[in-house]
C-alpha cells in the first residue's frame, strides 16, 4: 500500500533559533521510504539523528532570524502484518522481551502508576490479549469526548481519566496508561494518517502483544491501514513534530497524504489486527 | 432515638498553642442535646462560636505547654425525618433556595468543575432526585476500594475519581463532587456514627432534594439512623475535628457512641430516606 | 468617593436556562449604594438573596429561550477606612474572632494546606502583620507574570506557585493561599475597579489584620481606593459573576466605572492601608 | 577508587511472580566491575538485559510461591573524570549531540514543561554551564527540606516545587526538571552511595555539559566520588530497583558499600566536577 505524503511548515524567527523536527517517516522493514525530499528555505545545514530502537528521526537546523520554510515529501510503501485478533495473546511478564519492559513504566503523560485501580476495575476481569486492548479503545471511545481545543500540551492521562474530553494525543495517552497499568507494554506513535479530516499530524499507539507491536487508535477517525509512522516513544513528550529553542511564530502548517493506485487485492478485512513494527 | 457519645483527646504541647475543636454535636430541631459535659485538663478558658447557618460549633482553647486532655460527653436525641425515596424529587435550579446555591460550587476537596463530563457520563441519563444520589453512592461503593491509609489529608475527589481507593472522607468528597457536577447541592458532614467499627469520627454527606437536606453515606459502614452530626461544611476543610496552631503530639484519641434503650417502635424501614437537618 | 458603574451582559439561549448573577455591588457601612437600576430584557421575574455574612448578592432569573439582555447601573459611595500600615498588627490565633477562622481553611483554588513549606520559606522570617501581606503581594508581583489567557477556570494557587503566570484571579488566589498558610485569614473579593484597562470585572483579596479586613491587590493594576466590592468569598468559586445552568452563548459583556467629582480632600496618601469592610 | 558493595533482598510470595531487578552496577569505561556475584535462593533461572545506551541492567526472575532471597555483591573500580567547574560550559542547543536531546523532554516525575517560568525566574539570569546546575542544587538544598516519609512513589517535581519537602529522588527530580526547563539535558541515576547513612539505594542526577555527563547530588548527603551507578534513565520510573508483578511482601532489604584501601593520592579536591559516564 503506497502513500504520498508530507508537510509544509513556515515560521518567522525574531532571532537565531534551533529547531529539532520530527516529521520524516520512520524506515523499517514494514515501512519503506521509496522516495523522499526535504527542502528548507533559506538553504541551511541540516543534521539528522535516527534513534536506534525506534527509527524515530530527529532533524536539527539552526536558522538565522527571518523566515523559515520547510517542505517534506515522501513516497512510502507499507507492508502491513495482518493477524487475526483472536490469535493474538497477551505476552506474560515472565517471557516479555526485556527491551520492551520500559514501555510498562509510567511516563510524563501516561501516569499508569496512578491508574492501577481504575484499570483493574474496568478491564481487570477481561481476558488479556488483543481483545482487552480493543476493549480499552472502545471504553475510551465511549467515555471520552473528542473535542478540539478541550485540552492543551500539559494535559495527561490522569486528567483525561477524570475530565473525559480530549484530542487524539489524549486518547492515545489514556489508552497507553491503561495498558501499562494492566501489564501490557504500550507506546505512543505520531504519524501521517490517510483520510484524517481536516488533515493534520495524528497520534495513535501500539501495544506489545504476542511477539510484536500492534497498532491501535481509540479515536476511530481513520482506517488503521493508512497510519504512517513518524515517531515512536513513551508518549507525546518524546515525539513532538517540532522542538523549538527560540522565539518564533508559526505562520503556516499543512499536512497532506494521498494514497497511490489503491490495489484492491491488498485490502485486509477491517477486523484484522495491524502491525507495522 | 437517643445516643450517648463523646470523645477523649490528649495532646502533649512543647509550647503554648491554639486549638480550635469541632467535636461538639450540632443542635437543631432534629438533633437535641439533652445533656453535655466538656472537661479540659488543666482547666483553661474556652470560647465557643456557633456558625449560624449550620450550627457547627468551634471551640477554642489556648493551652500552655505541657499535657492537654479534653473529654466530651453528650446525650443526644435524634428526631429523624423519614421519607419515601420515591417521593423525593430533584429541586430544579429555577426554584432552589438561593442560600443553598453555594453548595453547588466546587471546593477544596470536591472539584466538581472538573468532574462534569464524568458525572454526566455515569449519571446523566438517570432520573434526577433521591434515586440518582443513591446511584452515585452505589457507584462509589462499587468502584472505590475502602482502604485505610490509602490516602492523606491532601487527597481530593479529583484524585479519588482516578485512583479509586480511599476512606470515608474520600467517599464523601467524591459523592459531593458528583452531586454538584450534576446540579444537586451537596455538603460534607462530620459526625459520630453508631456501630462504626473501629470507633472513630465519621464522614458522610447530605444532598439537598425536595425541600430539605437528606443524609447519604457511600461507605455503607453504619446504619444511617445512627449518624450524629458534628460539623457541616463545603467539605472536610471546613470541619476538621481539631485545627491546631502549634507544635503538638497527639497521645490519645478515643471516640465512643452507644444507643440508649432502643425503642423498637421508632425504627424506620431501612429503605427510607433520612434527614436530620 | 463616588463611583458610577455597571455592566451590560447579553446572551443567546437555545433553551430555558437559569442564571445566578453576582454583579450588584455589596452594601455595607463603608460602601453605600446611593442609586441602582437593573433592567432585564425581556422583562422577567428576578429573585435576590443576600448572603448575611458578606452582603454578596445572588440574583436569579429563569429566562426562556431567545436573547437575554441585562444592564446594571449603580451610584456608589465609598467611605474608606484608612490606616497607617505600621499600626496594623497580625491578630494572633489566640484571639482571632472565631467567625473569621474559616478563612484560614483551604478552598478550591487556594490549597493553603499544600503551600505551608513554601510560605514558611518565603515569608516565615518576616514580621507578621500588614507588612507581611504586602511582602506576599510584592513577591507575587515580582515572581508571577500577568499574562492574559495563560490560565483557565481550573487553575489554582497550587498551579500558579509552579507555573508563575496568571491573571488577577490567579494573583488573588495565590496571595490568599500564602496568607492562610501563614495563619492570616484571607478571602477573595470580586469587584468593579476604577481605571482598570481594559475595563472588566476585577479580582483582589482581603486579609484580616488588627480588627478588620484590609484590601490588597497583588496585580498593582489599579488604585486601591477605586475598588468597589461585588462578591466576597473563600475564592473565585464563591463569587462567579454569572453561574449558568443551560446552554447559552454570551454575545456581549461590557463593564464600566467612572468617578464622580473627585473631591481632592478625600484622597489618602498612597501608602495608607485601605478597608471597606 | 575501589568499592565493595551490594544488597540483600528477601521477599515472601503468595503466588508465582515476576521480578525485574535493577540492582547490578552498570559497566562502562569509568566504572569497571572487577568481581561480581549474584545468588538467588531458591536457585532459579535468571535473564539479564543491558540497555545499550545507558548500560542499565534489568535482571528478570520468575520465582514460584514461597520465600525468595537475593544477594548481590560486587567489587567496583571507579575511574573518575575530574574537571575544573570553571572550564565546563553549557553545550548550546545548536550543537548538542542529538542522542542527548531526549533528556530535554519532560518525563513522569520531571514535568519541565510546567516549570519553565519558575526555572527562568530563579536561574534565567545566571551564566549557563556547570555553575548554573550547581546553583540549582544549592537552591534545592536551601529551599526543600529533606524529610523521610514526606513523599511517596507518586510525588513529582511539580509537587516538590510547591510542597518543598522530599527525599533523594525528589531532590533529583526537581533538579532534572529545572535543568531541562533551562535547556540543559539531565537524567536520573540510581546507585550505591559510599557513606550514605543509613545505608540505602541512593538517587542523584547527571547534567550534560561540555561534552559529557557530569554528576550532581542536591542532597549533599554523600561525597560525589563515592557514587556508584546502577541505573540511568529519564527519571525514577525507568530505574526502580525492583519492578514486581505479583503479590509479595518484602521481608528484608539491606544495602552496603565499603571503600577498599583508600589511595590518598587519587583524591580530587572537593571543588572538582565529577563524571563517570
Amino acid at each position: 500500500m503506497q502513500f504520498k505524503l508530507g508537510c509544509e511548515l513556515s515560521y518567522t524567527l525574531t532571532a537565531p533559533s534551533t529547531f529539532i523536527f520530527n516529521i520524516g517517516v520512520a524506515q523499517n522493514t514494514r515501512q519503506q521510504v521509496l522516495d523522499e525530499t526535504l527542502s528548507i528555505t533559506p538553504t541551511i545545514e541540516m543534521e539528522e539523528y535516527v534513534v536506534p530502537e525506534t527509527a524515530t528521526r530527529f532533524l536539527r537546523v539552526n536558522p538565522a532570524a527571518g523566515d523559515l520554510h520547510i517542505r517534506y515529501n515522501a513516497l512510502v510503501e507499507l507492508s502491513h502484518v495482518w493477524a487475526d485478533p483472536l490469535d493474538i495473546p497477551e505476552t506474560p511478564t515472565t517471557t516479555l522481551p526485556l527491551q520492551v519492559v520500559p514501555y510498562l513504566f509510567p511516563s510524563r503523560y501516561c501516569q499508569s502508576d496512578r491508574l492501577m485501580n481504575l484499570a483493574q476495575a474496568e478491564f481487570g476481569d477481561l481476558l488479556p490479549g488483543y481483545s482487552r486492548v480493543t476493549a480499552i479503545c472502545n471504553w475510551i471511545y465511549d467515555n471520552v469526548a473528542y473535542l478540539s481545543g478541550s485540552t492543551n500540551q500539559h494535559t495527561s492521562a490522569y486528567d483525561t481519566a477524570v475530565e473525559r474530553a480530549g484530542v487524539c494525543r489524549d486518547f492515545a495517552h489514556l489508552a497507553i496508561a491503561f495498558c501499562r497499568a494492566l501489564g501490557t507494554p504500550a507506546r505512543f506513535v505520531s504519524g501521517y494518517a490517510y483520510q484524517l479530516n481536516p488533515p493534520d499530524f495524528h497520534a495513535f499507539f501500539e501495544a506489545y502483544l504476542g511477539d510484536r507491536w500492534y497498532l491501535f487508535d481509540a479515536t476511530r477517525l481513520v482506517p488503521m491501514a493508512g497510519l504512517v509512522r513518524i515517531g515512536t516513544g513513551k508518549d507525546a513528550a518524546d515525539v513532538s513534530f517540532a522542538t523549538i529553542f527560540g522565539t518564533i511564530e508559526m505562520t503556516k502548517m499543512q499536512v497532506f497524504i494521498d494514497r497511490l493506485q489503491p490495489p484492491e487485492t491488498s485490502e485486509a478485512p477491517s477486523d484484522q489486527a495491524v502491525s507495522t513494527a
